[in-house]
């Protein structure tokens, strides 16, 4: 029941793993071990119950399939994983695993640990596309080209600007991801009704303890208040429309009659199945049509912000597939152009006959002064 | 690679196969042999080839994880494809096979085939619903209960309006859907750019055969021209909607100082992982979980609708997830209320206790012939 | 408090005036004094009442900045409406006014009203729009001309198969719109909980007579179904996306280096304030505009379906002015491009340049007859 | 043609006049006479022109109904409004008039001036919701209520915990917003291709001198490049969800079977114009109809990023009206609650009667110090 050919044409291998069943499973077992440990640090449990916890647990027993029904019926993966989980630790050990924690802790969670591993696979790509555009557009900061507004001819701008018009976009929008998943990848730890009853009144250190030990913030439980989530959300939204604009811009220089920049060819890309002579804008199309689909998934984040009450019906349990689906696009929207800046093909002939027929002379005016401010802090 | 943790929970485990990569490469090869003996009819291809193309096409050959990789490199899938079964057609057939079709005659074709499918399975469970409420519903045409309006006690109503009420949306929605989906999935095959060139002068006739053989509509190539896509999509939007009214009535309902319905018990689910005591209304969380996602996805396949001259870029590559997105969603939600529906628990003495603490009397009006107006044409 | 220079860019003076202060006073007034009459005609209230209503009533007394502030403090429109019309009646007549009805009974018949005469004025443009294009897809439907995919050149179509497909989409957008509006502009009329009580029995006749009188279908209420307002805005948004798609064309089309075609040159249109050399493709600019909006709107309709119980709380509030919107941008695009349509400049020789250009020959293969195929019922 | 009945129920006075028309006429002049001064300042037109033209201006002689026809027409406000203005100017000072600006460059400044009033406007009522539910959470910090989740009673909780957690989300919304506006609200001055061209290599330091005349960020031309535009509004949106997220609990609260909680009575307010008796929460239906509006909107925002080019065609023009919905609904939000918050009626004796009921003990767990926590920071 894979469905790899919907999802690996937009997105990257490495996303994909980030989010699939195993990393799911990977990061819910690390939880509840993680949050035994920060029991037993803090005396709401014995050493020894958390270690045998600790051993107990065997992410690689898990059946998955089966698993995936259950949470199905349950309405929740926590409670059949709990179960699982005790069976295999057994013994008294059992009863003291998930102690003070619910469902939602673990769901939480194990989307922000995701998320963590998630943007930081990202970020790589992204910048990987900046660089790429922050080299290019310098060493195009003097080149005059027709400058083109509401799709016309307008007046001569560097050739270089428009890259780094759409390097500063993409850079803005990581640092607004950048920011977001370091403010809002916190921890979640509230039990039931988010007051962490249940854990001797040390809630709060053995939060703190937890998160310190998974590379999570701090905080107070966010059951309800999803701010953060969809603040993560936006910034991917907007990250992966930025990564559009630069899309847009390159397929429109690689029309036929304007062929100023085209792709780089690389075997078995860009193919037409019906016409040899093609050479499609292939990493274009991943990063269009990922700008296509985010809005609408941001706006589905957006949908769920007015939680009822400690903790909602519906709306949280929307977010997580959203979110990932946002990192896979984002993912592959990147990856896609990184190849794309990388190998970017300018033709400068085509450039100069262009400009030479819009008839508007070469009047670059401060555009590379402009560059510069642009690239300020990207690669040289 | 699965992430069957992320689908199961909101969709059916038919619905989710509907769409899986067995279901898509079993479609293309469908499309790809009967193209061939619709071009062999009408005297495009020899019948041998015809025949040798159906004889050496097997879909359990094909190695998805490889071909997905490959389809995420071309940027289409049928290339890669084509490209596999040629090589296990081989011979002079192999080159007759995708005879004057384009990568997204397949992928269009491939999506309506999906589309139909999940639409008679996703109809099932929704009558079940609609049939399931209109039966309570006038099972309780006549007991006055608490009408709330704006979250609070209003008039009476029959407590079988709210029911009829949400019954006649929900059929209504899929009264939408089942337009839609009769006229929209429609067969494309309009070639590399929609002229229907390269078979020599009879792609009419090969569309009709081709159409009726795969039980879809035939008409002109739909390459650029989406408004059937979305239609489809936006009915889904709707429905999913619909089940959603009903899931939030039933969700206020089971609150525990209203209690006037709940969802009928079963084993398994509902249950808490902290909370042994509690019995949450999982199916409502499941369409509610739907009806917040679902905007945002009618959304997507919205903006893709400016789609560029023949055959677009970005655009339609992000409808195919997004609808299988949406009939997932519906499935789910639908399943899950069929079963609240049908064993719908509904507490009279609270209904009445309710009423009796608003203070508002007991005349439901013409609650009963509406009711009867409402469910016209349902089940008795 | 105007805000005019928001509005006329986008919309037509028409459908802003569809939908301004007066528009909604005038409905509103009409259902009130439509109501007295059908229920006169049925015996609820007498006919002396019902005629010192209709004489009482005067919609250019109501002063429309103070009603504004009490409908929002009121958090409805109605009531001070109400009482302001109880004022201008009246005697013993005054009290008869709005018997038996909702606040929400007069914003839903009102917001159908509307609905129905912005329909009528947007089929007039949208139907411009449609039979230009017809003209010139049958003028051009042998001329060969570069077909393009995924922005780049593929193989030759027929210069007006382009033009066809953007007609087809655009009449079907319609004919979705026209059923839409047939089926779902359904008069309100339910009281207070949708119950029909106090009209002694008689609501279901005086509903049908009202509806006959406003020229509204008549129905059961839905309140808390808004099925039919969330598929008259689908309707709306999918026409946008129709309409978008020529739009795109046109702008792909007027680029300086393609040149193929051109809106039409108009006084006072499409000039730069910085560049007297340009002519920038404003009637595009609006259609896309749109086209960029609608999306989102349409995601807040569907947002609101999941109303609760017998009237629910802010979601059916939020339909109106997000439905007006709707059809303020389809106006502005319609309109746009009907200009654009019946003046589109084709420039042959830049075709049959381009042509010679991409190398791939003269064949349109079937383009004529697929021509004909969805022109099929269009004005010749 | 004014539409103040759609809008007033949305949006406060002030905030609608922050976007009027004689606000955004104000805002165009203010651009213009300080361009060129600072112009003037640096040398690129005299000092006497600049006088003149600063004269001259006179935005009450603006005929804005004829404005809004000629910019319909136009396609942009700039060119008749720069032509009625060179004409109230005058002599030679006239040609000075929009030096080396663009169209664009006015439009985009306009709205950041009315970006940063706005939310001047804005951050005033929000602060008022969240310091007063800070003293209503500090006041009900250890009074043991019923927690509820999935709509279900579960643990214990303080009543005060769940207005902390609406107020800390309100909170950090607000700081997300103010982030935004502080970082991207910045003064377009680019010109007709973004190249500040015409201004005798001045451009940076005139723009730099304007945007401080303005209070505005001074930064490079940003035409197409829109991610500061698409985060203001995806904190609008977030800010709107989070008012939304204590209106859900007012709503929930105040139902009468509940009845822990209610909007403060107000003469003229939440009636029915069809049940005296009612008392609506009508501060909660204005909140939560703009949390269903805001998540599209900012769909609409996201699906304009990828521009073309230099300027791009139809998704910027799309973003000024979309903008000011977003502010518009938040004003009338914020207000809305800013009183429901102030004068929040808590039932004590509902509050311990439900608790009794849920059967679940009086155990609060950490809640005052976790309430402690969340409302670090805010009014005592």
């Amino acid at each position: 029941m894979s469905d790899l050919l919907r999802l690996r044409p937009a997105a990257t291998v490495d996303m994909i793993a980030a989010f699939d069943d195993a990393a799911t499973i990977a990061c819910a077992c690390a939880f509840e071990a993680a949050l035994a440990q920060a029991q037993a640090a803090h005396g709401v449990i014995s050493a020894d119950l958390a270690q045998a916890i600790v051993a107990g647990i065997d992410p690689a027993r898990v059946q998955i399939a089966v698993l995936a029904d259950e949470a199905a019926l349950a309405g929740t993966l926590a409670i059949p994983l709990v179960a699982r989980l005790r069976a295999m630790i057994g013994g008294t050990a059992a009863a003291a695993l998930h102690r003070g924690a619910t469902s939602q802790d673990v769901a939480d969670t194990v989307l922000m640990l995701q998320v963590r591993n998630a943007h930081r696979l990202l970020a790589v790509d992204v910048r990987r596309v900046s660089d790429a555009l922050a080299v290019q557009a310098r060493a195009h900061a003097d080149r005059p080209a027709t400058g083109r507004t509401l799709l016309q001819a307008a007046l001569p701008v560097a050739f270089g600007l428009r890259l780094a018009q759409a390097a500063r976009g993409i850079r803005d929008a990581l640092a607004m991801l950048d920011t977001a998943v370091a403010d809002h990848a916190v921890l979640q730890l509230g039990g039931a009704a988010g007051t962490r009853a249940g854990m001797d009144g040390k809630g709060a250190v053995v939060a703190a303890h937890l998160a310190a030990t998974l590379g999570l913030r701090a905080g107070a439980p966010w059951h309800a208040r999803r701010t953060g989530v969809v603040a993560i959300g936006a910034a991917l939204g907007i990250l992966v429309g930025a990564l559009g604009k630069f899309a847009r811009d390159v397929a429109l220089l690689a029309q036929n009659e304007t062929g100023e920049a085209h792709e780089p060819l690389i075997a078995g890309r860009g193919g037409s199945s019906a016409m040899a002579h093609k050479r499609n804008p292939t990493g274009c199309q991943v990063a269009l049509s990922a700008a296509t689909r985010a809005p609408g998934l941001v706006a589905s984040l957006l949908a769920g912000l007015p939680q009822e009450q400690e903790r909602g019906l519906g709306g949280w349990q929307a977010e997580g597939p959203v979110l990932a689906d946002l990192f896979l696009l984002a993912s592959g929207s990147a990856a896609a152009l990184a190849v794309v800046a990388e190998g970017l093909e300018i033709d400068d002939a085509a450039v100069s006959r262009n400009l030479a027929l819009a008839g508007i002379g070469d009047d670059i005016g401060e555009s590379s002064a402009i560059i510069a401010d642009l690239l300020g802090g990207m690669k040289d």
